[in-house]
């Protein structure tokens, strides 16, 4: 995986920073990207297979569900295999978590308020803390305690979702554990705006930010992006994991745009492309994705601009690492602002990809 | 077309309200949703079939491009065919501007400082100034001009976005016409909210959201979500236009899904469901893109969970208008928080659409 790096926001909400594994969360740390099986994690052959499919697109931290004991004897297998931080994820049973701790996985996300009587908790924090794991705060609005919901008059609310991060956050800093992140989903994305902010101003817990039951592949990228992007273009957010119903691989793909779409973190391509209007004479739509698959495989960061019109297409294309400006079925060709040739538009993408896996070679030299 | 509401927001900038045609831009008005034709705008029947499609997904305002005089000689034709406002998107040429206006658009799209000598520009003005259209001046990082880039050091700052906004605005304003929105668009997406947000404190119009150039469908959704998203959450924007490179309908309903997704206007169905985890024992997925797809032609707003797990699903069915928590192979449905019957998973998504069929048919009573 290659490093990549964060623009220093002066925005940024400062955070104490923690370690899951190898992976920094919070204070300076880049913003990671997160996801989580959907594998059986008892199964820790199809699990760990996802996971290195997910590792390769760019995944940074991984969770999965620990429902049962089975889950629990598969981790040691799954935690071996991967490069990755594991975050196991459970709900309700102490035990389940002890044993978690014990495969050796680097960080839990478990509510303490949820997994029954004080001696419990404090066996599973003090497990923990010996082994210096952090632990994630998920408050969910969907799963708030009955007492916090009947409070804030039977629905979720920003002050009912703060309320409740609160509570499981005094259980654990009065067992002086505050190797904390603390995440507040709800599918509302104004209310998961508002709660992350109105906390933000409470504690300085790093922040695991994501949009829960944000729905289908197209409605759950857009309420992510908007979400996650209002967040983190106000400086909230300091790990983020997409959610969608569907395939994990999506997830990391999307979280990753969204940074990158914010400037916070560099990946791979990021390609600049007219709209379509009605003075377009060049194949803009067909180069530019063709341009992206052939170039998706690429992890170092590198700007392409694919444009087809002369009223913005040269200024955006001498902006890029490489460009094309089309017009009447041919492409000018830029290399670092500069034109270097004329091609025809049926070798535009061809040229573009030569010119951009040249530009690679220089710069890792 | 359904009429939606748009939540009052305390936080929304305040804004001096215009007109185009008959849809309110500005002030309290909903944040409209805008595109952009791609067919050549010279072929009359072409342009409006494509706009009668565009308006049957929800598009409120249209633009073509008038490169030349064969289309301003379309734009009669097509203004009669279609029931959306008409706006004219014109560079350099005054005499496309007059034509345009002549042949009855409703507003404009033209940079007054690029259409030449004085006496140009207040005859253009004057024309748009007694049919009473708007005019939108739209400032972009790849066209800005000359001596303003060398002024800020030869490329795009929000400084050099802002002052060629404020020299366009200054023109108009000396010729006393008032009628303006004003668009600021980059690729970058940080730089097109930092132009937005520093503008917004220097002038009362309403803005014309969007980021430029944003990409193919993938990446041009996840930017425009996160930019708009970031906007529209701290109260800026009052009419949008998603720019993708492709079929103008996808930024319509991308349109259309940042709204939804902040919850400033209601349109069709909101789905709400679950991530997929190593816990789920029901095709969430399945279950949810089927019902994507078959309620696809809905415009009256409805809300519907499909959840796959007893950790969050009852919560989030509870609050939905429709919804199915599903577990071990069977769903159980639940209609405005309560439970009305058990299917099996197969017969998951026919339940919920039946419901949402029978709830609508209710409340249109």
């Amino acid at each position: 995986m290659k490093i990549s790096f964060q623009k220093k926001s002066p925005l940024r909400r400062k955070t104490r920073q923690i370690k899951v594994g190898n992976v920094a969360v919070g204070g300076d740390a880049p913003v990671s990207v997160q996801s989580m099986t959907n594998t059986s994690t008892a199964d820790a052959g199809a699990t760990v297979s996802q996971i290195k499919a997910l590792e390769a697109l760019g995944c940074e931290i991984i969770r999965v569900a620990v429902p049962d004991t089975d889950s629990v004897k598969a981790l040691k297998k799954i935690k071996k295999a991967i490069a990755i931080p594991l975050i196991a994820d459970i709900h309700f049973d102490w035990r389940l978590a002890l044993g978690a701790v014990d495969a050796g996985v680097d960080g839990l996300r478990l509510n303490p308020g949820n997994i029954g009587e004080k001696g419990r908790i404090k066996e599973v924090v003090r497990a923990a803390a010996q082994r210096k794991l952090p632990i994630r705060i998920g408050v969910n609005a969907g799963s708030l305690e009955k007492a916090i919901l009947a409070k804030y008059g039977g629905h979720p609310t920003k002050e009912a979702l703060v309320e409740s991060a609160l509570r499981h956050i005094r259980i654990l800093e009065d067992m002086d554990f505050r190797e904390i992140k603390i995440s507040l989903k709800a599918s509302s994305v104004p209310l998961t705006i508002e709660s992350y902010r109105l906390l933000a101003g409470k504690v300085d817990y790093p922040f695991h930010i994501g949009i829960t039951e944000a729905g289908t592949i197209f409605s759950g990228t857009i309420k992510s992006a908007a979400g996650l992007g209002a967040l983190l273009a106000g400086g909230i957010g300091d790990t983020m994991r997409v959610s969608l119903t569907g395939d994990p691989r999506d997830e990391v793909k999307v979280g990753w745009e969204i940074l990158k779409a914010l400037e916070l973190r560099k990946r791979g391509l990021n390609i600049v492309s007219c709209p379509t209007c009605g003075r377009i004479k060049f194949d803009c739509a067909g180069v530019a994705v063709e341009i992206e698959k052939r170039l998706s495989h690429i992890e170092e960061p590198v700007n392409v601009a694919v444009m087809g019109c002369v009223v913005n297409g040269p200024g955006e294309a001498v902006e890029a690492d490489v460009g094309v400006a089309g017009g009447d079925g041919v492409g000018l060709i830029y290399v670092k602002g500069v034109a270097v040739r004329k091609v025809k538009q049926e070798d535009a993408a061809d040229a573009v990809v030569e010119e951009v896996m040249k530009a690679l070679k220089e710069r890792r030299k």
